[in-house]
């Protein structure tokens, strides 16, 4: 079993969640051949530019002096590479100078970054969002003036949305947007947790940022949203600078920003008082993106484990043979794939969605708060097992097992608490239409030909069931298990996952699958268990 | 609900594991009252001394340069304060300055410490260590020469087992100890991971030191201990220094030191070859030390993210009511509780064994890898909740949240790993007498009136005897399931301390146990169903 990241996903891609087929349906076909060079593209850039400095990076740290933001002295020139290799443009549209390629490639890339170095990679990940939000509210003229420059990676994005007392509770957020005669506005507020806010990689920077109008309703329906630059188009500098950046547990080369809005000029993007319902529609997609993240982890801390145990040796064999260090590589490894294959079959819905399949949307809807909670969770208990599986030099940083934990720990908390996503999956996604979309796809589950994966299904069924009446009947009691509920989903759905790559490819896939089943797969009965317990009378 | 871990302490001790019984027994009686006296001082000190210090001191770290280890500011004015307190002697014997008090009131000082103050802790945990171990083998005129001021603290101890090639597995190390014309010997060699090696907090430090005499035969059947001072006794500086200090993920304050020996001066302790034995003697009581690590981990991420919880608004009320982070709360309070209780448990065997009763030992020895595996890894799971909790202030660094996750990280890993824990305890401990120690424990937990708890032993029972056939059968298989079987194990027995709190005071331990029995003990049954899923054809 030689499988690597890259030939994993070009794997699922091709051969699970069916990429070529869907390319097709949508009018600009790539063979398994494409999608293959692709990839393996993407991965030697991620090997090559980003892994060899990533533990210097995070050693060295985003810095800040008098308002400056230095990266890492390595980052200016990756990103210079990034933009070069055309990379941030790969599933952009084409009319702003973008590849149009899949979504589902970009995830691919997402990883492959992720896992090559998260702080750097946290930069082009932003500049996706804001470019995806753009191309749906803008106008033509917006566009036209900022996309084909975010879309080559010549100006990068950040997204200014937090403030210190409105993190998931956005409604309250004070930052004011004061019209001035010339139709634009002028934003002054404080924003923190800005990723990539300032930094020294590119010469413009464009903010998306939430605020209200002067006559805004209170609450989440009176917020805009607005785009300011860093650079003017008259080409000085507008009036927004960094106050300090964070100092974080992890992904220290990325600079986390406070971001002061003392009257700079900004465009008003989309309907006023709809700035929250742009940011909703953008959600799907970013946290798509951090779901991904958490199986970039998850595979970094594998890759690491596995070169260390397979050269240290203990009571006379390599410690990859000691029957537990067996167990925790072999269980990282299945973790890893389910929750990288996963990730795929939420991101090829957006691709499906794309080539007019009508029911892909709330397909997606339904698998982006589980893989958002589900894999970032995994991501880091993989991370912390890579640490355990280094032994004592887990714990010295200079062996790196300890910077995945660290860069891990951020993904369950943002772009919504692994909480709100649970919330978000029973509230909003099964409740909504009485649990539909979930037993349409716990039918799917059970079509695979393996008993213990149609029992867990069935035990899911019944658990849907259970938290939909408990929903409807107390609000907080629903809420006190959507955890619980969440896990069990992701549970029997990474088990899927493998089930099909097991089906498609059993020499290569087989071991990791059988694994899951036997020993993951009942943690999903364990979580529904408790689920009962929480409800009993 | 308003109890803390030092009443927590206090009732566990008088009212669950019966302290005042034991100490009776054993010649020295010790009311209620002089328990919450001795707790309640405890508590004092590291609440006033050592927390307020504690993240001033990880930023600041313990700092190397020239062989000079700085630990930080407040440390040596703290340390004083801990000897002036007579901290150190707490459970030492009266014949060497000590208090004589039970080892059960020293593990609830552990815990009360190591929450205030992980780094710091570590040094006088050591010394307790080193005390411990040269109290059994020390020659009457070795310990009239040590013993008196490391009791008193005046002298710190030190370790020094580890070295580059030899962790988990110490038979291969290769410090050398030759024979010096006046009886003692010189050590050549270098040990790494030291705790506490070298520090500016005591003017000496007795470092317990495993070595290999030159004729003796390889492996583990050929190391002897050795003990050697930073200062001899005729005042001059012995022929060993700290060669550096590790970067690390946590306990930055403690100094993790790469100690020299080039000719140090040392006296041998015990017979010749006997050294690892004398090591494992005292393995019991460190592990038990560390578990105790674990549940002052736990506690203090709970007591941060209760405060914090408490104060933070979000849609119009504090976080701590919001459904599910009540529920985390809730979770980390109730396992904390029942890993509190389950180290007071352990500890009680080291009293009951001093008191005579003959089948403390054996109880304590089946206990010690279950607590030490067990509550360390749900001290990292408290504390990465914890952060959790904090949402994404629990990632900067200032809010402290994120410190004891990284402090909390060491402990699966030091004193032997949690899958070496898991070993211990399945061929060691489990296997050894055929299950009868295990079923014993077994039989108690079936006495409590709960019926989930009962079906829970009853899981545990069949599990025993599963794993004692699969571990005879085929050595690999049986310790692939290791760590399922402790995990089911500590489960259970996490349930039974929180069941019989409750039965003695339900209005205060009712709460967190009837969470723990509905929604956290299905996770015994669960990993229950892990093993069987692992061994199954």
């Amino acid at each position: 079993m030689t499988t690597t990241a890259a030939t994993d996903l070009i794997f699922g891609l091709t051969r699970v969640v069916g990429l070529p087929a869907v390319s097709e349906k949508a009018g600009a076909p790539l063979s398994a051949e494409d999608i293959a060079q692709i990839v393996t593209e993407a991965d030697r850039f991620c090997t090559e530019v980003l892994q060899p400095n990533a533990l210097a990076a995070d050693r060295a740290g985003a810095v800040y002096a008098n308002g400056v933001v230095t990266t890492p002295p390595t980052y200016p020139a990756a990103y210079a590479k990034w933009v070069e290799g055309g990379w941030q443009s790969l599933s952009a549209p084409a009319e702003y100078g973008g590849q149009g390629l899949p979504h589902s490639l970009w995830t691919a890339m997402t990883e492959l970054g992720m896992a090559a170095d998260t702080s750097f990679m946290l930069g082009p990940m932003l500049t996706a969002g804001a470019i995806d939000c753009l191309m749906h509210y803008a106008t033509p003229d917006q566009a036209a003036r900022w996309l084909p420059r975010m879309v080559s990676g010549e100006w990068t994005g950040a997204m200014c949305l937090t403030e210190p007392n409105a993190g998931s509770d956005l409604g309250v957020l004070r930052t004011r947007a004061e019209p001035l005669p010339n139709g634009k506005y002028a934003l002054h507020g404080q924003k923190i947790f800005i990723t990539w806010g300032e930094h020294d990689c590119t010469d413009n920077i464009v903010y998306l940022v939430l605020a209200r109008l002067p006559d805004a309703p209170p609450g989440s329906r009176g917020i805009s949203l607005f785009v300011a630059t860093k650079v003017k188009e008259d080409g000085s500098r507008n009036d927004l600078r960094c106050g300090g950046i964070e100092h974080k547990l992890g992904i220290h080369g990325s600079p986390t920003c406070v971001m002061l809005f003392e009257g700079a000029e900004a465009e008003m993007v989309g309907e006023p008082n709809r700035g929250l319902n742009a940011m909703f529609a953008m959600m799907n997609n970013a946290r798509l993106g951090v779901g991904t993240e958490g199986v970039a982890h998850g595979a970094a801390a594998l890759r690491l484990a596995e070169a260390y145990a397979a050269q240290r040796v203990q009571s006379g064999r390599v410690i990859a043979e000691h029957p537990d260090v067996a167990r925790m590589l072999m269980e990282m490894r299945a973790v890893t794939l389910a929750s990288r294959l996963l990730a795929l079959e939420t991101a090829i819905c957006v691709d499906r969605h794309a080539a007019g399949d009508t029911g892909a949307q709330a397909r997606q809807a339904l698998l982006t708060p589980i893989l958002k909670a589900w894999c970032t969770d995994r991501g880091v208990e993989t991370a912390s097992t890579g640490v355990q599986v280094h032994g004592g030099m887990g714990f010295i940083e200079e062996t790196g097992a300890a910077r995945i934990l660290r860069d891990a720990r951020i993904a369950p908390i943002y772009e919504g608490t692994n909480g709100i996503q649970a919330i978000d999956l029973l509230v909003r996604k099964v409740a909504k239409d009485g649990g539909a979309e979930m037993r349409a796809l716990i039918e799917e589950v059970k079509r695979t030909p393996d008993a213990r994966l149609r029992a867990a299904a069935d035990t899911l069924a019944a658990a849907t069931a259970t938290v939909i009446a408990a929903q409807a009947r107390d609000a907080d009691a629903g809420q006190s298990v959507a955890v619980a509920y969440l896990e069990a989903a992701g549970w029997v759905l990474g088990g899927w996952m493998l089930a099909r790559a097991a089906a498609e490819d059993p020499a290569a896939y087989g071991p990791p699958a059988d694994f899951y089943l036997r020993r993951l797969l009942p943690r999903a009965a364990g979580r529904v268990a408790e689920i009962e317990g929480a409800l009993a009378a």
